[in-house]
């Protein structure tokens, strides 16, 4: 199961010295379809058959013991697990949102609820700075663009990655543009405007968005511009692996048996299986089976759709789901993720946005955390796998919450219980005070 | 300036015995006015003069060294001082939000744009799982609550504190029951509604829903009820002190020159004093001066306007802000700050909404942080008092951020810098490339 990640160790090459020490363990760029490589540089796409590009590294070799050691010692972010990051060592010392180390919350109410006897923990990635994950895969980006030159960060966005990426801007004091669709809900826009980047309304659809971006980054209007999630994206995606870092090293350097992940490109989840390899390569945990689960909303299952079909390919969906963190019809990274789910005897299930619902209401009730809708398909797709069998209830499983209730309160149509004038008698005939 | 805490240390009586070691190194309330103590229990008003009581510790002693040791081992989260709170050695075992250790930023670039030059910090506690700072008081609250039996959690609130009880009663196996005005935005009634207890809409104003609340204390209906604000409201106060604690370990255990609060009741002001005094009587940093300055908007300035007047008592307005977790009219404690502000040498001051929104975006703009109304006064009040020399900018300041811009979106009028059809010409034609 680890040999990639072994392979990443020993065949080290020294493509990154252009860059000196800025990416620390990172070496080179490695097409993840044919396997070439490249040096480290802003591209995303092989140069000899168009494959996407991922980071390779050459990982710290020595006494497990004491890398432990090295990063219980380190920073209460991410950056704790800079030497398995693309990025230097004193990373942390930069001006930055320092997200990460969230709470793994033990979910034992949920799991009462659930019939789970193994262990449930939520990973809340609510807690970071701006409450999404976004914030981990942005600020690895931040340090690519920084090492780049590059002065402007850049994104199109309809939600989540907006907010931090002007956040991080703004903070490591870089220009900002964001591209969203003119037609976005007004606290969406404010959440995006508010950092004082320029935001850029563009008249069309997301899809009409991106392709925008693409162009401006082949247009000279684009040079010096680092978009996080197309030129910065091998280095952004691995933001990622710092998930699996975090649950591990908070079960207490264990990996967890069962592990339930939002999928929406995919990238997420890929990066969390590329993570847990690597702590078992580098003797961080114990080498043992475990299964990843993909987790989409019914509305747009493409993943979910090919893997019970059987399929190699995933077809493209047109989203229609309140999970919009969630809605990419068109998941890049669909393919790595069926192959994910099919090599650690995972699966990826989905649920209607009505279960969407429950379900953030079920963690909130249970646990007190007002989950984004992404986090009512995780946990409403843990409920159905538990139902169907396909999660082991005896196991140690984990959950991903990877943003805040806050952001998608139109989701969820909760109310008061009674309205009644400021009166006893009125409080009485409520019915209220013996429940 | 320690005396009052040497004083609670060195007259200890064990009137705390009913609870077992259930409140720790708590062993009396104490009224504020006339001193008297009374057992530790369910009460918040003096028995001979009405006046407002607090907790009395007998406060650990022996080695500074070795209980700052202690605290670093402690807990991610204020349970780390358990030994300095009202609640018991084991408190972190049971189910609660853990909240608190949230981020004290080194605000560099804002510090620049203020021309502060001997280090300017701001406690972000929007990192709090329902992103403010009630998270902290509700869960001292709570565990009086298990104590005392309470099996329903409740409060009035207009917004914050509503969500910190739904999601802490949650966690907790506790019933919540809150009352809020009927007529509150959809989004705040969401916030307090998806935990899933009860929520009570009352026919009136906050004032309306205070009154019934007291009402509902002395009636039998209200029996095994604890109110976090009202009954239980001297235990819950004391979870203010862990800000002040906080920020001292962060400073690497050094008490900050000047620190800037905002004013609602008045009551988190008060704890950071009296956290700061603890800490100096108990050796655990360099007994120093320190100014503290309380901060309010300018449409609810009650202690503003009585500090400016040199008034010894505080006289009720009626709040006209944007900053409504602040719009307290009639603070509690207002007289308390007053003493406070007077006797550290610091002071209280105010800004108008339009400065409020102002510093919104400045702290934005600069550090990445989205603030809520109450921090927008914090920073607006810490630019104001620096302009006055009332702050001096060569000294170590730290400023609270109470809340989340998430919580008051409608304070900020942020939008697009441009809207344009999705073609390089209409960007070119935007001007925003060369920026």
């Amino acid at each position: 199961m680890a040999v990639e990640a072994v392979e990443s160790r020993t065949t080290a090459s020294s493509s990154g010295s252009a860059f000196g020490s800025a990416f620390g363990p990172a070496v080179a760029l490695s097409c993840r379809e044919c396997g070439e490589r490249s040096p480290l540089g802003p591209v995303f796409a092989c140069a000899s058959c168009f494959g996407p590009l991922e980071v390779a590294y050459e990982l710290p070799t020595g006494d497990p013991e004491e890398l432990r050691r090295r990063i219980e010692a380190g920073p209460a972010s991410i950056w704790r697990y800079a030497p398995l990051l693309p990025v230097a060592a004193d990373v942390a010392e930069r001006p930055n949102l320092n997200p990460g180390l969230t709470k793994l919350v033990k979910a034992d109410n949920l799991a009462r609820e659930l019939g789970v006897t193994g262990g449930l923990y939520v990973k809340d990635d609510s807690g970071n700075p701006t409450h999404s994950f976004k914030d981990r895969v942005v600020a690895v980006a931040v340090e690519a663009a920084r090492t780049f030159g590059f002065t402007t960060l850049s994104c199109s966005s309809t939600g989540n990655l907006a907010g931090a990426v002007g956040a991080a801007a703004a903070r490591a004091g870089l220009r900002s543009c964001v591209f969203i669709p003119h037609d976005l809900e007004a606290g969406k826009v404010v959440m995006a405007a508010v950092y004082g980047g320029d935001l850029v309304g563009i008249e069309g659809t997301y899809d009409d968005v991106n392709r925008f971006c693409s162009e401006l980054i082949g247009d000279p209007l684009g040079e010096g511009w680092g978009f996080v999630n197309v030129n910065l994206r091998p280095y952004y995606a691995e933001g990622s692996k710092t998930l699996a870092y975090e649950i591990c090293e908070q079960l207490g350097w264990r990996l967890p048996d069962q592990i339930v992940v939002p999928v929406a490109s995919g990238s997420q989840l890929t990066k969390i299986d590329k993570g847990l390899r690597e702590l078992v390569a580098l003797g961080l945990v114990e080498d043992r089976p475990y299964k990843i689960f993909g987790a989409q909303a019914e509305g747009c299952a493409p993943v979910s759709a090919a893997f019970k079909a059987g399929h190699e390919v995933v077809r493209p969906v047109r989203p229609d789901t309140i999970a919009k963190s969630l809605a990419i019809g068109n998941p890049a990274d669909g393919i790595y993720v069926l192959d994910i789910a099919r090599r650690t005897g995972g699966g990826v299930e989905d649920v209607d946005d009505a279960a969407v619902v429950d379900a953030i209401r079920l963690l909130a009730r249970t646990e007190g955390i007002f989950a984004e809708t992404a986090g009512g398909v995780t946990v409403g797709v843990t409920r159905k796998l538990l139902a169907s069998g396909a999660l082991d209830p005896e196991l140690t499983t984990v959950v991903l919450n990877t943003g805040d209730g806050l952001k998608t309160l139109d989701a969820v149509a909760a109310g008061p219980t009674a309205t009644i004038r400021p009166t006893l008698d009125a409080f009485r005939a409520a019915g209220l005070q013996g429940r």
